[in-house]
């Protein structure tokens, strides 16, 4: 984890962006501060429960990267006269409307960054949609909100299936974005934020110009989804959980494990390049060196079944033996405990909480 | 759910068993009282952090019905000791020959039951199998064990496609646990707990003769799986996730909820009959009429995406709606939350928590 945090700042550095890391993945305040050590300190989350968290934990610049509706602006109000500097971002036209005729009573003007769809299509406006302009000018009129800029994220970068692929996204995601707020600037309006990014974007481009930060998130762990994708080495992987061999069964010729849907998510996205993983891969506990063929087949909310093929299997994991499971989805994943088990040197040093709900 | 219940209590009563419920569905000590409400109050769960928890809230019977590994017994002595009267279930001899060489500090035999394979074959050893009277006889032989009978879990009831079908794995359940019963008393070996049970067999059982005791849990919440299976009506379905639309992605044509994978789960269980469900119907806040055609297409970690093939959507649903998402796997869904809120004729009345992890 450690590596995956100096690899992307370095890269940050060298492409002369900012990381505002995105907290959804580790939602933990130990990871965090690793991972903004020696910089300014902005971070994106994804809840509102996670602004309180880490504003309490000492975070102050948050994005709150997930659109926000009028219904949720107490719980932002009372984070700003707290001292937070959030941040929020909308891809609605109405939404902003209704902000601008909501009571005065804030402390503070809510800050606003325009959500823009750069190729995903899942949230965000586009932006030679009259609507974008619209928007910023209702933002810009507002006594009640100040306009940030604009800020984007390339999901479709996870259905890559090369480098090469990823670049042109990263390229597709870095033109959209600063054409966004080109178009702001043309028409006098304030842009001093362009945000991006992915953990597939951010590891794999080669030119933010005109890119203020970058917001990738699963890179502190990683998993086989962006081992899939091509985003990280298998040794980058950080993140896993222990499971141990509950019992054998050779009529039907599988192993069954205490890890099922809760502690590994019923998450398959590494499917979409590798359906050999299905619920994660199994591997020695200790050396994280996979069980060559042994995956998670089937789970029920406890219970996780590994097909055997081979019966050997039975022989080098009897009953009690421990082993290690790397899942697809780290965040997924990492959303059903409410710590983690620090693992140093094949020993745990620590334990780091998260916050989880919303 | 109070109806849910109360049907359960009839039927397991009509046919001459105990309900001992399983709590991992609901996995709160509120909805557990009420589900014991006038019997006994023997529970079954799933971790033993419910163990702990349901002992802290006053249940003394608890069945934890997943394989028992030697490394856990510490905490198991430890809620023995404490007071609780806790049966463990496993499959494997191995386990139960190194549990019957554990050093005699426990202050009480552990309790054991043998888990049968009823046809599932997930676990489970088959009664026919000379493993059976082999662990039987290893825990009834040793000082600190003491065997308190057989349990198994049909959970391939969930895979039917009708309800004859179901009545069949029901008759097969029974016919199953009874044998291995039957085999353990032939051979003067005690058996005074025969458990059985999932939901949709012990909602359309027939014949219940020589099982004691039926285990059911989701029938608490229902969910769109059990819909599917024949398992409740509509109308049964207790369990609902609140969720708002942040947005209109009218270029792409859907709705975007801020209820995505850590909401919903990526529990897609009911596909098996409805692949139209997606991640859930979406309902009325008010009513839980579904609204025709709608439900969660896709999700990310907080976006639900709703693809809308008729326009009319984007005017019936306005940014802001409040909207319920039925989900296909309450057990799983419902993890994803540190409480409920419990809605009583169209108001929030009450609080009630759950315990997570293990």
């Amino acid at each position: 984890m450690q590596r995956n945090l100096e690899a992307m700042h370095s890269r940050m550095q060298r492409l002369g962006v900012a990381l505002r890391p995105h907290l959804k993945t580790a939602k933990s305040a130990d990871i965090a501060r690793l991972v903004t050590q020696g910089q300014a300190g902005g971070v994106t989350v994804s809840t509102l429960a996670e602004a309180e968290y880490f504003h309490a934990s000492g975070f102050k610049d948050i994005l709150y990267a997930v659109g926000i509706l009028p219904a949720k602006l107490d719980r932002v109000d009372a984070l700003a006269k707290s001292g937070a500097d959030i941040k929020l971002v909308s891809d609605s036209l109405d939404t902003v409307k209704a902000i601008a005729e909501r009571s005065p009573d804030s402390a503070l003007p809510f800050k606003i960054l325009i959500e823009v769809d750069s190729g995903e299509g899942r949230a965000g406006v586009l932006a030679d949609d009259p609507v974008f302009l619209e928007m910023a000018r209702v933002i810009n009129d507002a006594s009640n909100m100040k306009l940030m800029g604009v800020m984007t994220h390339a999901g479709h970068s996870y259905g890559c299936e090369t480098v090469d692929a990823i670049k042109d996204v990263a390229a597709q995601e870095r033109e959209r974005i600063t054409s966004a707020a080109e178009r702001l600037r043309e028409n006098d309006l304030p842009c001093p934020i362009v945000s991006a990014g992915s953990t597939p974007t951010a590891v794999h481009a080669e030119n933010l110009d005109g890119v203020t930060e970058m917001r990738p998130g699963v890179f502190v762990f990683n998993d086989l989804k962006q081992l899939a994708v091509g985003s990280c080495a298998r040794e980058d992987l950080a993140l896993s959980v222990l499971a141990s061999v509950i019992g054998q069964n050779k009529h039907k010729g599988h192993l069954i494990l205490d890890s099922g849907a809760l502690a590994l998510s019923k998450d398959i996205s590494a499917h979409d390049e590798h359906p050999e993983v299905g619920y994660g891969e199994v591997c020695h506990a200790d050396t994280l060196e996979p069980f060559e063929g042994l995956y998670v087949g089937a789970v029920s909310q406890e219970h996780g079944i590994v097909p055997v093929d081979n019966p050997d299997a039975f022989d080098r994991l009897p009953v009690g033996t421990q082993v290690r499971i790397l899942p697809n989805h780290a965040c997924i994943t990492a959303a059903g405990y409410s710590h983690y088990e620090v693992l140093e040197n094949g020993r745990i040093t620590a334990q780091w909480d998260r916050v989880n709900g919303w």
